[in-house]
C-alpha cells in the first residue's frame, strides 16, 4: 500500500481526513521557526474556499474552525510540525444514503472500490473537495512566509464555461479579485459568469472553469533541474487538486502555434539588471524562474455532483438511475482559486527553502 | 543545494549528464529482477528520439550507443540498479563558441547563471534536450515491463503550429504513428505538417506542437490519493521534459466549457464488467485509473535555438545581437513523442509496482 | 528548514506534538485497507509505555486516550491516512517554571535553542519521551498487520545498569516479558534490577539499560540493498527514539572478537528447507533477512532528568545550580521496550510491503 | 520492487555496480556548484580503501581509476549531478567458478537468491565490498566540502579481535592514523594487531573489528527532529556498509551502566560561549549536535570469505563442503575506516545543507 498523502521536500504537508469522518487536517513540517501565525490570513483564505459565498452555490455551510495541536507557542511557530484539524460539523451523511450502493458518475466511488476493495463511505470519503480545507491552512502559512520575502501570489477565475475574461495572465491584486462575486477581475466577464451560473444552477447542472495564477516578486533561480523544475513541481501540486484536469504555463497550449522568433523572451539590460521584453514563457526558462511574473493556468472539470438524474450501475452490477441528492455547486471553480494559491505557495516556499540551502547567496 | 535529478518511488530513475560533457546516462533502480533486456526496443526508441529522422531536422547525427555498466547479467536484470551511459560522440562545442558569453533567448543560460553563479558551458549544459536520451533508455525498460502486463502506450503528434489532426485522443498503433514522417497518424495533417516544417526551416525559425499520449490496458485502481494521483504524477513526469509548457487529460482545457451532465462518464454493466459510455475524463476518476483508455496531451513550445538574429545581453550586461550558429530543428516535437512515452511508462510502472504492494489482488 | 518528522517508504508515519502542548499524535499513511483496528492491542501497548507501571517510576499519570480522526470506518481501515491524537491531560508545566531559562544538562534545551533560535518551551517541547506515545499507536497497527502474516516481535529488558540477564537474544513470549515488573524475562535479573532501581530512585538519580528485540517468523528476503538494508533501516528507526545511543545485531559489538570460522552461520538442508546451524548474524545476511530469528539490541542512556542538583548555565550565560523539579523515572528503559517494538514493527511492515511490490512471490 | 540505492535528502548519492560486472559507480546529486574537485583527496581515500595496503591482505590489486562523466567542467563542479565510474579491472571471476552453485556461508548468496529468485553472480554481485569504492568517491567530495566549512572527520581502528586501543574516542589527525599499518593510532595496540592479523592470516581465517569516528568543528544545531536526528541518520549511513553489525555514540553501550548524574554533560560558560565539562553523549543532545566532538563507533563482523573448508548447501539442496578460493583479507576493518568517514561525511554534509536552508544564520 503506497503513501501519497505527503507533498514537499523541505517544506512538507501531510494531509488526512474523509469528508464525512470526524475531521480533515494536516501536518505542516519544515516550516521555519519564530514566524508569527497569521490567523486572519488563514481565516480569510478558508472563507474564500468555503461554500456559501454565492447565491448559486451549495448552502451546506461549513464552519471551518481550525484547531492547532502542535508546533505553535504564544502564536509563534516552534520549527516543529504544525498539526491542525478542522472538524466536520455538518456532515449530512443522510443526504447520501440512497446513493450508498450506486457508483456516482464522475466520482471516486468506482475507482476507490477497485483500488481498496471496500465500499467507499457515504459522501465520497477521502476524494472529496472537503480535503482542500487542509491544503488552504497549510498554504496560508506558506503564502505568509513568501510575502515576508517579497513574493506574492494571486489566483483568479479567467474562464467559466465559454465565458473568458479579457486580460488574463496579468497581475490582479486581492481587492480586484475579491470584489467580483465569482473571483474574476474582468467586470464584464464577471457579470456574464454570474448570469451563466444562475442558468446552470436552475438546470441543476454544473460547469467547468479555469484559474489563472500569477506569482510576483519571484527571484530568478528557483526550481531544480531535472525533475524538480518549477513547472514540474507546480504541475504535480495543482493537478493533485480534486477536479483539476489540465495545467499550463505562459502561452501554454496556445504556444503550440507560435514560432520561436515570436516566443523567445528577449533579455535587455534595464538599469544594470536583466529583464525581458516579453513573457511568453510565463516567467520560467528551462524549468527555473527568470524573475518575470510566473503565469500558470489550471483547468477544472465541471462538478461531478449534479441534481439531474443519471444512468449508473450499483455495486452488485445492476443498472439503475441515480439522482444525487443534496445541494450542489453549479461551479466550484471560484472557490478553487484559493486552493490553487495554497498549493502554489506550498510548492514555491519549498523551492525557496531548497534554494536557501545552496551554499551561495540568492 | 537541492537534488532534483531523481524521479519515482519504487521504480526510480536518476539522470545525469551535460550535452557537451563526456556522456549522458542514468541509473534505473527498483526494476524487477529476471526480466530479459529488450535491446531492440531500446534502440528503436532511441532512434525515434535521435535528430536526423527528417530532412528539415538538425543534421547533427547523434550515434546513441548505450553502454550498460551494472544490473544486468546474461541479458537479464539482476534487480540491482541498471546504470547506463551514452557517450556524447559529436559534441561540436565549437559551434557555440561565439555565443559563450551571451544569454541565448529562451535558453537556460540566464536562469542557470542566476542559480549556480557560473557561466553555463557551451551548448546548454544540463538543460539540453540531450538528456532525454537517458529518459528514453529507462522508459524502454518500463514500457517493456508494462507490455508484459498487458499495458501499452502510444504517443503521437496531434498538432504542430496551427495544424491539428483529426481523431486525436484515440489509440493508434506503432505502425500508424511511425509511418508518418512527423509521427502524426492522420495522413492529411501529416502532409500539412511536412509542408509547414519545410517553410519554417527555410525561415530558420521553429514552431511548437502537441503530443497526445494514450495508455491502453491499464487496470482500474492505479494512482495514489492525494498527491500521488495518476494525473499529478504524470504531470510532473512530462512537465519535466525540456520544452513542455502544458499538460491535460481527457477533455482537459476544453472541459472548461462542458456541463457536468455532458462530462460525467456514465458506467454500464457490460457482460458483468463495468465499462463507461464515454471517456471525457481520459480514463481517470478522482486521480485513479478507471480502466478506460488514458488520454493525455502535452504542449511543447517552439525550440529556443533559431538561426535568425536575436537581440540579447551578454554576461557583462552589454546589449548585443546574437545568431545561434549550428543546425537547428524546425520542430523537436515529433522526436519528443517517444520521450513522453518514456516518462509516462516510468510513472505508470512505478504506480503499478506501488499497487502491487497492496496486500490484495489487482 | 528541513522536515524530519516522517519515517517510511510505503508505510509512513508522520509524528507531531510537544509534551506540554495540546496533544501528540501522528498520521499513518500507506496502511492496508480493510484491516480491523485492534483497539485492545493499542491500549495494551500504550499502557506498557505509560509511566506509573512501577512504584519507583514517575507518578505523573498519563491517561493516554487515542482519538482517531480519519482513515477508519466501522472499525476497519479505509486505506486512507489514519490520523490520531492523544491529548496531553496532565501537563504540569508549572513544575518546570523555575528551569525555564536554564539549559537542563542532557536535555534538548541547548541544542534546540541553537537550532531554532527560540527558548524551548517548558518541559522539553518536541524532544520529550512524550512523543513516543504516538510511535506506539502507529506501531500497534504495524505489529497487528505483521502478526496476520505470521511475523511477531518481542522486546525485553536485557540489562539495566550493571545487571545483565542470562539468555538474552532468545525469543520470549509476551507473558514471560510482562510477568516481570521491569520487563526482564530472566527472573533473577529482574529481581536484581528491581532492587537496583529502588536504590537509584532513593538517590534521585537515573540509570541506563538495554532492550533486546527479537523478530520471529520473518521470511527470507526482506530488506533492500544498499542503503535500505534491514539493519540500516531498523538502525535509523530505533536510534530515533529519545535516549537511544547504540544499536547492534546478532553478535553485534561482541562479534569484533570473533573469527570468521566461528561467526559464519552455516546453512543446512532441513527437510528440504534451508536453515542455519547458528545465528551469529542475528538473522541478517548482507542486509537481507535470512529466515532466522532477527536479534537486535538497543542501548539507552540514563534519563537526563534527575532530582539532584546539577551545575548549569542559563540563557543569559550565567552559571547556576539547577534542580529539575517534578517526579522522574529512575529508568525509562522498561517502558522503552514497547517503543522499540513499535519502531521495529513500522520498519519491518514497510519492508514487507516493499517486498510485496516485487513482481514475484514471497 | 523497491529502490534502496539512494541516500540523502539534499545531498544525494545513488550507487550502482556489481563486483564482477563492468564497473561500480555513483551519481552525486545536490553537491554545491563552483567547488574545485579535490582529485588528490579522492585518490588518497581510494588508496586507503584498496586491498593491498597490508602484507596480510588480499593481493587482488584493484587499480581504482575514477572516470567522471558529468557535473564537472574545468575541474569545478557545475551544481548538476556528478556521475562517476570505476571500472572493474581485475575481476578474476574464474576464482569463484567452483562456488557458483553453493551458498557461501555469511555471504549474500542465499538471501539474494530468496529475494530475487536468481542465482547471484559469481563473486557476490551487488553485495560486495567492491561497492564501497563508489561511497568513498562521493564521500571525498562531501569531506572536502565540510573541511571548507571548518568541519573535519577522522576514523581509525579502535579494536581488532580482542585487542583494544587506549585512548579511543579522542581526535587523532590523519598522520597519526595513517602512520599505523592497521590505522590504529595507539602504537602498542597497532603492533599487537599486526601480530594478530598475521596469525589469523596463517590460519586462513578472519577477524572483526571496530572503527571509531570523530567529527570536529561541528556547529551546534545539526540534525533534524524526530527521525532525522544526527545519530539516526549516521546510524543508517554506516549500518549500510557491508559487514557493519553495530553502531553507538559517545558512551554508547557502555552508557547502560552509568547513572544520570555521571552521564549528563554539564554546560559551562567559557569566555561567553557554551561548552561542556564532559562528552559522554558523544557531541549529541536530543539528536542535535551540541558543538562538542562527535564520537561514533562502528562494529564490523569478521569477513565471510575464509580459506578454510566450511559446510554448506548448494542451490539444489545438496549438503556439501566448500572452500572459498581466491585470496582473502584476514581483516577488512582497517580498510573500512575510510568508508565510514565517507558515509559520515555524506550524512553530515546533507544535514549541513538542510540547516543552511533554515531561514536563519548558523
Amino acid at each position: 500500500m503506497a503513501a501519497g498523502n505527503t507533498f514537499g521536500t523541505l517544506l512538507k504537508i501531510t494531509l488526512f481526513g474523509e469528508s464525512h469522518g470526524a475531521a480533515v487536517g494536516g501536518v505542516l513540517d519544515g516550516f521555519p521557526a519564530g514566524q508569527r501565525v497569521h490567523h486572519a490570513l488563514i481565516s480569510e483564505m478558508l472563507k474564500q474556499r468555503a461554500p456559501g459565498g454565492f447565491s448559486h452555490e451549495t448552502s451546506r455551510a461549513e464552519t471551518d474552525i481550525v484547531e492547532f495541536l502542535s508546533g505553535i507557542e504564544n502564536d509563534k511557530t516552534l520549527g516543529s510540525p504544525v498539526a491542525f484539524i478542522i472538524r466536520n460539523m455538518d456532515a449530512h451523511s443522510e443526504d447520501y444514503n440512497d446513493t450508498k450502493n450506486v457508483f456516482r458518475p464522475g466520482h471516486a466511488d468506482y475507482t476507490y472500490h477497485r483500488k481498496y476493495g471496500l465500499l467507499p463511505q457515504a459522501g465520497g470519503g477521502r476524494a472529496s473537495g472537503r480535503e482542500t480545507a487542509a491544503r488552504v491552512v497549510a498554504g496560508a502559512f506558506a503564502l505568509d512566509f513568501l510575502r515576508s520575502k517579497g513574493i506574492d501570489i494571486s489566483s483568479y477565475v479567467s474562464a467559466i464555461g465559454s465565458v473568458k475574461m479579457n486580460g488574463a495572465g496579468k497581475w490582479y491584486d486581492e481587492k480586484a479579485v475579491q470584489s467580483s462575486a465569482v473571483r474574476c477581475p474582468d467586470q464584464a466577464a464577471s457579470n456574464q459568469i454570474e448570469i451563466l451560473l444562475k442558468e446552470i444552477s436552475k438546470k441543476k447542472d454544473s460547469v467547468g472553469g479555469c484559474i489563472t495564477t500569477t506569482v510576483s516578486g519571484l527571484p530568478a533561480g528557483l526550481g531544480e533541474p531535472v525533475f524538480g523544475k518549477i513547472n514540474a513541481v507546480l504541475s504535480q501540486a495543482v493537478m493533485s487538486i480534486p477536479g483539476a484536469k489540465g495545467v499550463d504555463f505562459g502561452e501554454g497550449f496556445a504556444g503550440i502555434a507560435l514560432h520561436g522568433s515570436e516566443y523567445n523572451d528577449v533579455p535587455e539590460n534595464k538599469d544594470g539588471k536583466i529583464s525581458f521584453l516579453s513573457n511568453h514563457s510565463g516567467g520560467i526558462q528551462a524549468g527555473i524562474s527568470n524573475g518575470n511574473l510566473l503565469v500558470m493556468n489550471t483547468a477544472f472539470r465541471p462538478a461531478s455532483s449534479i441534481g439531474t438524474p443519471q444512468h449508473s450501475v450499483d455495486f452488485n452490477g445492476n443498472e439503475t438511475e441515480l439522482t444525487v441528492s443534496g445541494r450542489h455547486d453549479a461551479c466550484f471553480v471560484p472557490r478553487a482559486a484559493v486552493v490553487v494559491t495554497a498549493m502554489a505557495a506550498m510548492a514555491i516556499a519549498d523551492l525557496w527553502l531548497q534554494f536557501k540551502s545552496y551554499d551561495r547567496e540568492l
